[in-house]
């Protein structure tokens, strides 16, 4: 029976085992909407006593999903400590878990729930070339992240050096200076922190035309490196 | 007499067709200009009048565009039902439905002049090169969409669960930091949000490291796109 | 006299000749810096008086330096209304008109002096490269540009839409949302204008999804024109 | 003794080498975080003095490597005058400077004790190839890099020209309108100045729609450079 059950659900071809995925996935992705709308401050008892009772029909759903792929497969224990098989596992334990104990002050539990977003990752092939991607050009990047956190600690410092008189509060050591050094290196510059000294804004023009090559290098190799990986794939196909 | 008018108004080679297609496309451009400078608070009565005067004969005019086009056209019901028949009938029909019924409830039905540029597309060639170039990418760019909201949404609960505390008003839900996430990864950075606490503050740091790319990497894989499509397109030439 | 001297003062090879072209550029340069120092509002009348001082004696250089490739020059109506010619003449007529008549109040006559800094374009090779880039891919500039311009256009008037009623001063008319949309699209983000309904921000979202790509990618076309005219030189100069 | 000794320390290949070799990193790291520590201002007493004798302990460590390097090198003048040699002098020098004197006065001294950064350098191979590839394009940086100066200038004097009487203090000179041209060129945007009159904003428009594209190609270059690069090196691996 469980040869003939397990193409039906966990296979890749046949119309039960798509219906059966599909109908996970959506499950996957409106338990994260409900896990969203949750967080609303002002959320009526009638609305809060609803999403509990849709957690808890997920939860069921995802047990029976982990039962029946432990069931299924062919080599039980490499599924449990599988990656798929450890994603399952947490995306459902710690409901277990706090049914048990009392774990209200372990806040970050609440958090695990946020792993059934990892679940979806089984249905993206794309995932794999992009991986590609990365281990092509993953030397340079590792270079190119020093150099950007070597330039990074250096606008640090070199900031506190110029500001710490001028604004004690703000720029009070090396380490409160790396805010001032994230927001302007990424360009983000929300305004909160910023050089008010002469010498602090002219440090800051040239931390920003070295920096900025510096940040913004990586992305164009990971682009370059995608575009590669795709040729180089058509031109597998095509051979 | 409609095969010897078709060409000089609707065709592409001859003198009289280009006139009347450059006298729409002036129209088009000065009843949007006027479509702007009439959302001005402190028009007076005088420059209101002239506009509304304006907007009548721009109606005008692409009331009688559209009576010819679908006069002249040799197949007149698909002329009705194609992009260009649709829009034209968009960007007039809110006017004669505005004379029979008091619409001034429907603010909505107000931008609908707007479709007055679509009408523009029809004079783009080159519009047909970035749809192919999209084309040519767009497993890619689906596949980092993807990636850039997965960021987008792990950002958003990440900032919640650090600064609720210490800002309950601005992280007051992870809808509320939907906002946040993205002033911070576009690097937009209004100012109007930030983290102030410590682990905010670090959080932020992992978060541009790995979103700047993932947000980054979609524009670049399009340029790349292009650049192939133009030089598929010289070798075609060249061939 | 004049074909003996000529090669001596504006000719490429003999270093007399460049000895007086750096002469010239330094003295651009040192003329650029007065003219910075001279807005400076706390200046003492002494070094208000010596830059005046130095601009008469930059002045006098460079209209001797007119006169001289005048004289020296052998197709004269030709050097006088080429773009060097005009350039040279423009920097140093303000100075004599205002010599005569009473300028004061014409203010943009002030900015005519930063005319000088296109005298540094004629020690400029590269710069002829920069243009071949341009023009490479001029078609494709015009396309994005006009991608951009209709991009930044349909984010004004939508923010309008959505922020009007709650901020009638800062979103007063499309006209006014124009600064909005340039601040977001550039990812400048000075953070004096930024909306606050729920609507304007998934507005925004939309909007910075569909703008950055159409913002960002003209930058990755010109550098991808700019390795093609590199590639396109090194390969003439193999062959 | 020393013919036996060189390899098992500053050797490449045996075991003892890489050994002190890591250790001598850590420490680097260590010292350099302990330097990050110390600039916090409300530090107890106790853990200053452990600051302090940690400081001890690696300038001594510091001193015997460089004394050991010394002895141990063949061409010991030669050893001296190195980049490597100079970088670990520069290191230890100041802590001995410093009790023979009293240098509290030369604040500057204090961001000698950074030098050690460079100490690690040394184990960094990749850094040739950005050198390589920094080279390739250098022509091409050095135009971008005057086109980004010119730009950068023409934005501070337009700017100030149109915002001078509406915000005095802010943009007094040309001088201080830099800082509202560096904020804006390069996307930070702090938000502390921008302009407040239409010709302002109209004039920004048109120096970012210019000015992104001259400060976003360099990095766009050094990119390509760097694949170039990796090509090459690869190229080289095969043939």
């Amino acid at each position: 029976m469980r040869a003939r059950l397990r193409p039906k659900v966990i296979g890749s071809g046949t119309l039960s085992a798509r219906i059966c995925q599909s109908f996970i996935q959506i499950l996957i992705v409106l338990s994260i909407i409900a896990f969203t709308v949750e967080t609303l401050p002002d959320l009526s008892p009638a609305a809060r006593s609803t999403l509990r009772n849709f957690e808890v029909f997920v939860i069921s759903v995802f047990t029976l999903e982990y039962l029946l792929r432990f069931w299924l497969s062919e080599k039980r224990v490499e599924f449990v400590f599988s990656f798929y098989g450890i994603t399952d596992l947490l995306v459902i334990l710690p409901f277990y878990l706090q049914l048990g104990l009392d774990l209200r002050s372990l806040r970050i539990l609440w958090l695990f729930r946020l792993f059934r977003l990892f679940k979806l990752v089984r249905y993206v092939d794309a995932a794999k070339r992009i991986g590609d991607a990365f281990r092509l050009v993953r030397v340079d990047l590792a270079v190119f992240g020093m150099g950007a956190l070597f330039v990074f600690y250096l606008a640090a410092v070199g900031i506190y050096f110029f500001e710490r008189d001028a604004q004690p509060d703000t720029f009070a050591s090396v380490i409160h200076s790396f805010w001032w050094a994230l927001a302007t290196l990424t360009t983000v510059g929300y305004g909160d922190v910023y050089p008010v000294t002469m010498g602090g804004k002219i440090f800051t023009f040239f931390t920003l035309m070295i920096g900025l090559g510096v940040f913004a290098v990586p992305t164009g190799l990971i682009t370059m490196a995608i575009v590669s990986t795709r040729e180089a794939t058509l031109n597998d196909d095509a051979s």
